[in-house]
Order: C-alpha cells, then sequence, then structure tokens
C-alpha cells in the first residue's frame, strides 16, 4: 500500500524534475539525471534524518528503474513548450503529497515522537523539488509558493493526528495525501496570493 | 547554559534568513520558511555527521517556535531597504559564532577526537548560512568574505583548545563566541580585503 | 593503495574547485575553502549514505592538509584565464574517476549489496563537483555534460564486477578509475554530443 504511494509519487517527482530539464534545455542524459535526483532527494534526506543507512532508495531497484523509465518518457513525450511550466507545477503536486504523508508514515513507524515525523515528512515532500530547483538555479518553489510548505506541513499533521486516534494508516494517508495535491491544485488555479513585505513591492 | 546560546544562535540565524527572504521580495511563506531553514539548517548537518539522528532540533519544539516567531518579527517590523543587507550581516555574525563554538562543544561531548570537533563545529557556523545563500542564487558568504570561514575556525579551536585544557566548558565557549561575533564585525566595519588572484582584477 | 588513489582524487578535486573559484574572482579564503568543499563533499555525502559518523575525511588530518595545499598552490600558480576552464574540467574528470571507483569499492567493503554500492559510488564522484558548481551558481557539469554520470556509473560497475568475480579490489579500481578519466577526457576532446529535447533548439 504504502509502496504503491511512494511509487506513484516518485514517478511525479521523476516527472517534474525531467519536464523541469527538459525546459531548461538539457540532453537526454541532464533530463534522466535530473529526474532521478528530484524522485530520490526526498526520500534520502528522510532516511539520513532518521540514521536509515543506506537509504531504502538506494537498496531496491524497482525504484530507480521507475524514475529513469519515467524520465525517458517525458524526454520522447513531453508536452508543448507553452504548457511546461504548468506540467511541472503539477506532476510537483502530486509528488508533495505523496512524499508528505508517506514520509510522515514512514517516520512514525520508525519510532520517532509525533513532532518530529511531522517536521521529517514535511522535508521528505519539500526536500526533493527544492534539489531540482537549485540545481536548475532557481529560487526553490517551497520559497515562492505561498502554501507549498504549508500545504505539506497540513497533510503530515493529518496522518500523525489519525496515527494518534488509532485510525488504520492506509486510509488515512492516502486521504492526507489527496488533500494535499488539491490544495495545492487549487492554489495554482486561483494564483492564491500571500502578502509580500512592506516597501518592497 | 549552551541551550541559551544556542537559542540565541537559532534566533540570529532565522532573522537573517528571513531579512535575506524580506530582501529577495518573498512573500509571508517564503520569509518563513527560509529564516526556519536558515536556523535549523547548521544543527541539522552538525547532528548528521554525529550521527545523532533524528537531529535535536527536529524533536524539541521550542527551537521551531523560536525561529518561526523571529521570522514573523522580521516579516512585520523588517528596517528599510536600505539597511536590509547590513542587517542580514550583522545577524549573520551572531549566528556564526554562537553555532560555531556551540557546534564544536556538542561534537567534544559526543566523543570525537578535537581536530574532527573543530571541523564539524565550522561546519555547524557556516552551514545555515551557505544553505540561505545558495538557495537564494547568492555565491555564499563564506566564500566572498575574507575572514568567514577563518573566524569560524578560531572560535572552534578555542573551544578545543579550553577542553584541553581542562577549562570550564560555558565561559570559554561563551569568550570563544564573542570573540567570533566582535572578528565579523571589525572585519564587516573595516572592510578587510584579502588579496585575489592574479590576472583577475 | 587506496589511500593513495583516495589522496589523488582528493588533490584532482580541490584543484578543480580551486580553478573554479580563481575564474569566479574569488579571493584567498573562497578558493581555499572551495577547493576543500569540493574535494571533501563527495566522501562527506558517502560517509553518511553509509552510516560511516562522523565521516573518514573529518577525522584524518593529512586529507584537508593535503587539499588546503592544493587550493593555495593553485592561487598562486593558476594558469591564465582563457585555460581556466579546460583545467577545471580536466582535474574534474581525473577526480570523478578516483572517487566512483574507490567510493564503490568502500561501500562494497562497508557490507552494502553490490547495487546500493554502485549508486553511492556514483553519488560520491558526482558529490563534489555538483557541490562545486552550485555554490558558484552553474548548473552542474553532471547535468550538462552527455557521459559524465554515466562514465561515472560505468567505473562502479566494473568495480562491482570485479568484485563479484573475486578479482582483486586493487588493480581493477585502478583500472576503473583510469577507464572513468579516458572516457570524460575524449568525451571533452571529441566534443560529444548527446541529443536534445525536440523543439527546444
Amino acid at each position: 500500500m504504502f509502496v504503491a504511494l511512494e511509487i506513484l509519487g516518485l514517478v511525479a517527482f521523476a516527472a517534474s524534475g525531467a519536464l523541469a530539464a527538459v525546459r531548461a534545455r538539457l540532453d537526454i542524459f541532464g533530463v534522466t539525471v535530473l529526474g532521478i535526483t528530484t524522485a530520490l532527494g526526498g526520500g534520502i534526506i528522510r532516511d539520513v534524518l532518521l540514521g536509515i543507512q543506506p537509504p531504502t532508495t538506494l537498496r531496491t531497484w524497482p525504484y530507480l528503474a521507475a524514475c529513469a523509465a519515467t524520465a525517458l518518457l517525458v524526454f520522447a513525450f513531453h508536452p508543448q513548450l507553452a504548457r511546461l511550466r504548468r506540467a511541472v507545477l503539477l506532476a510537483d503536486a502530486v509528488g508533495l503529497g505523496m512524499f508528505a504523508t508517506a514520509g510522515t508514515a514512514i517516520a512514525l513507524d520508525a519510532g520517532v515522537p509525533a513532532y518530529t515525523a511531522c517536521l521529517i515528512g514535511m522535508t521528505t515532500g519539500i526536500g526533493g523539488g527544492a534539489l531540482r530547483d537549485v540545481l536548475l538555479r532557481e529560487i526553490p518553489l517551497v520559497l515562492r509558493k505561498d502554501i507549498y510548505a504549508l500545504a505539506a506541513l497540513a497533510g503530515a499533521v493529518l496522518v500523525a493526528a489519525g496515527d494518534a486516534l488509532r485510525l488504520p494508516q492506509a486510509p488515512v494517508t492516502l486521504g492526507a495525501a489527496a488533500f494535499v495535491v488539491a490544495l495545492r491544485v487549487v492554489a495554482l488555479w486561483r494564483r492564491w496570493n500571500a502578502p509580500v513585505p512592506r516597501g518592497t513591492g
């Protein structure tokens, strides 16, 4: 169940990384490497923070194979240039939701307190996309988009709350993931804006 | 005692991150996230290098609360635009001093040799600010400012020397932290310059 | 034997970082810090992924001394400006070969499976250079150069294959390292190009 959620998140983040690399006009190797890095980055950070070494994603080859296949498919069949930006944001939203919630559940299973699990889950969701943007010399989405970190945190808190109430973990995590994705999509669609500092407009 | 020093460092780095984010015209969420990342970054790197997992700063909520409150205060009451650059540098100097020295003391307490403790302490001091600058697409202060890494190293060596001489740790660490801050402030104030490579001027 | 290979890789990466810093017109401290960071970065990432904490390179001072000496020599005797770019790429190729293969051998010695060892070795080779480029605000070589990650992976797979066939580790690792360096040098010399995404030319 978690594996399915994680693979979905991996594929979504691999697509977002590969799409961003296409947009930056990297070649086929750059597209593949950035897709893989974006997809595996969050989980590697999570495992290092939890002390799971070597990280899970470096131990099971289907993860890497799924990322590489996704990146190559994106390279071959990417959308029109004009739509690349939106495609990156959409794939990123799906990856964020899956990873923030699955990351929180994995941290809880590893026995850390709920507060720590939420922060680690949030970091798992944010990490891969931040790595992608830094490697392409862009200011990460998490700093520019209004409810990016907040959406990830909301998903993490929902998973931790479900755990505290002893609800079944699988459906709660899935629901929380869907909630995060919906939040991000609505924020993108309605162009929600947050206040900016006074005097800098 | 250390906790007080660490909280002071956290607040200073959170302020430097939030001020830099205001300068980059990020919104209220970006200011908060960058403040927190700058403040917690160095300590997380230190704990990962020492094998303290999950990192201390992700386990105790007052740390995060202090950072978030600082970032929000900066967002509400930041100085005039013209003074932002200097405010970032000053807050950064305080954070550098606190973290480089407290990081060295924590590493010594974890039982690593003095040489390793100095390097880890230095990294703790440098890490948060480097993360802040990379996320805002700037070349990190540590590469541009003359005695930045050297000041951190001096503070770390003072703490390790005090430890070797069996001096009481708390006053030595505090004195070393003050020394680092003073070094950085004087360097900023006097605009000390280091030699640049021949033929590139 | 490994130590010699690792020192050679460290010196090469320290030179590549210092040369890149000279090219970016950093001062003597920036040149030293970037040389050290580039050289130690890959090994620190490797040790954190393997759970070797604190990392080896932070425990033995000759490593750091070799890096600092290399960076200072580069600062004093760097080549003509026009040749800096090529010098960075060449030093980077040597570092990549040494670190990707030695990293794989070290991971195998730590008892991880061959698949994981190859990924960790590849990351060791790529990590330092990626750090160098991100700190200087450049898109990392690994995303821009055609057979960069592939060359590192080839070297890692050769080492793992030699291990599976129970061949003596030292000569295999040395041969694999030479193969990676040769691949990169030929790719640079012949300006091999990989396909770029359709419609973005």
